[in-house]
């Protein structure tokens, strides 16, 4: 009888980041598709539009703040953050007295990040210069908002295309900076922490070896950051980028590295938009080293940069993966393996097709 | 200054079958909305229509099996199942070892239980009676399949609605049968027993207590269950039917009480699809005792039957939650609370609009 084989059969695979199980089932991907097609927004988009609320001296949605002229990035409190820096202190019920009702007011601070004055642009289209100053103004916020008294954590992220619940075309970004280390990357960190205590080597720095190694999962890579479909994928095309040496957070790299960081978010960024020919949706977010108890993060002992990329699509520009029913109430699960889904974006160009067009 | 009142200012709250923390701002539930708004599929739902792969009589997708002229429910082998029953032996790396490539063979089996015969009806909008025929099909594959050698866990889930990722509007459920304890049920059931050793009492029991006191999170009950949204609810609308005594799992029902559970089940979905006039999509998902190494479960000690909804809607039919960016990077994070949506829940009527219109 055959034996094993994890590119054919189902099988169960090990996040060692989540401590969690995904399951893969990679016999399913031919499946027919009879559900839901999502609608593709016509990639009409102005360079500039005056009702654009994130745009340059435009109004905001509030209708009584202006938004500066601005020709690079632009960074702004949230008009509606989730998290305000003024919350009384407080808390209902203890988890350790095993209390069934348990709350805890918390305090943050939300930011928006405009990564170009134009409308029209995605990072998958702007220059590795213009990405530069993105990160430029990521480091100077998360080393702002790390000095917070009451900011314990800082999370960095990407919502892109209307798919992804992003409620403005505007190319952006968003920080959300909070009292509390999130529960990802609270887990994450707890699982660096202990392949360390465990090994005494670190576990992406370990992890990045091996897919140098096996290439299968390479994505592309520069320098400084190696881009992998990891082992443990949950999102068809999801994508890690990682540093190749251990770097606790932003403000550790030196400006040839951010420059490296803007590539190949910008070769990702193009590689997933000439998959489907399509302006690729994802939620993009960075994982680095909390800001606790005023602690210097850069100094951080286990936090390792790394850049996660979770993007619905799965066969086309519009039909997606949905993480629901099983996926919601027993565990994730995917169709085709890591190893192909590397594979198809390896094929991709990293030149646009909105680029290539011209 | 004003003290920490958690129906006001930003908090989180600790799901105990979970072990998670989620983020809950309530003040932002007014923000404004310039994203995405889904496409409503027209209702012009005919009763039967011979292209329906699951309609009794028809031919199923691969064009070979014919489906009985079935005239309650139907249950059979899904033509595209995720886990196989032969699948050989076999795993790569260990846990245990802290490998980076972890990977292990599942069997398992994925059936596809049709609720009617008719295309056009939804759980909302069956009587309880044809409901409780569902009911008794679930009963009977949960316990045929928990008697399967390779069978360690039985899971019973609904996937409503196209925004759902249902890929077939024929009214059915499925049932995901795996050798191994999913993530989610494993994590709820070991925070079960962690409760029991520690208080002596069951949570679950605990918890139908309270909420029955407190009355601001109940949707709705009968004799044998309660439904409320609970107070670490992720989802807008999120909704828990417990059983209110402890039961292990569906074959501890009495048949009366199988009739109180599509009761429950029918007047949960009924205000649902009532709350905003429209076919509410949902995942639906039990969560009762495994059925590993032929114990049997209805023996369990710490399992306690009950039922989550997680439905994406949030301000109307057409505007949903995004669990995107700081959800998917951070954590899970709501805006309306608990209690806020247990009102709206409870002032809505229990007669579909589909009939009330009649
Ligand atoms: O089995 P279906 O209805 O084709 O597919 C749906 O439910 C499955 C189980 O929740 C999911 O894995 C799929 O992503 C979803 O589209
Ligand atoms: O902040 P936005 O773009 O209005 O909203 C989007 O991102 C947030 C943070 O990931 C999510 O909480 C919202 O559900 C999503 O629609």
């Amino acid at each position: 009888s055959a034996s094993f084989d994890y590119t054919e059969h189902p099988h169960r695979r090990y996040n060692p980041l989540s401590g969690r199980w995904i399951l893969c089932s990679p016999h399913r991907a031919k499946r027919p598709w009879q559900g839901s097609v999502e609608d593709l927004p016509p990639d009409d988009r102005p360079e500039y539009d005056p009702k654009d609320y994130l745009g340059p001296g435009n109004f905001r949605v509030n209708g009584t703040i202006q938004n500066p002229k601005y020709d690079s990035t632009f960074v702004f409190d949230n008009d509606f953050q989730a998290l305000l820096a003024d919350t009384p202190h407080g808390e209902v019920g203890s988890v350790e007295n095993n209390d069934l009702l348990v709350a805890k007011a918390v305090r943050g601070k939300c930011r928006v990040v405009c990564f170009s004055p134009k409308l029209n642009l995605t990072v998958a289209e702007m220059t590795v210069k213009e990405i530069k100053a993105v990160v430029d103004a990521w480091v100077e916020e998360y080393d702002t908002l790390s000095k917070l008294d009451y900011i314990g954590h800082v999370q960095i992220f990407e919502n892109k295309g209307q798919m992804m619940g992003c409620s403005n075309p505007h190319p952006h970004g968003q920080i959300w900076a909070s009292e509390f280390v999130p529960e990802e990357p609270r887990i994450a960190l707890a699982n660096l922490k202990a392949y360390h205590t465990k090994k005494g080597t670190h576990m992406l720095e370990d992890y990045v070896k091996l897919e140098m190694e096996a290439k299968e999962r390479i994505v592309c890579q520069n320098e400084t950051f190696l881009a992998v479909v990891p082992f443990w994928a949950t999102w068809p095309f999801e994508v890690m980028v990682i540093s190749k040496m251990r770097a606790p957070c932003l403000v550790n790299f030196t400006d040839a590295m951010r420059l490296d960081l803007a590539d190949i978010y910008r070769r990702v960024c193009a590689r997933y938009d000439n998959l489907f020919t399509t302006l690729f949706p994802y939620s993009m977010g960075i994982h680095q080293a909390p800001t606790e108890n005023g602690t210097d993060p850069s100094k951080h002992e286990y936090a390792h940069f790394h850049m996660h990329f979770y993007p619905p699509l799965l066969r086309s520009a519009t039909v997606r993966k949905f993480m629901v029913g099983f996926e919601m109430l027993g565990e994730s699960q995917r169709d085709l393996t890591a190893e192909q889904a590397a594979a198809r974006l390896r094929d991709c160009s990293e030149i646009h097709f909105n680029h290539a067009k011209k």
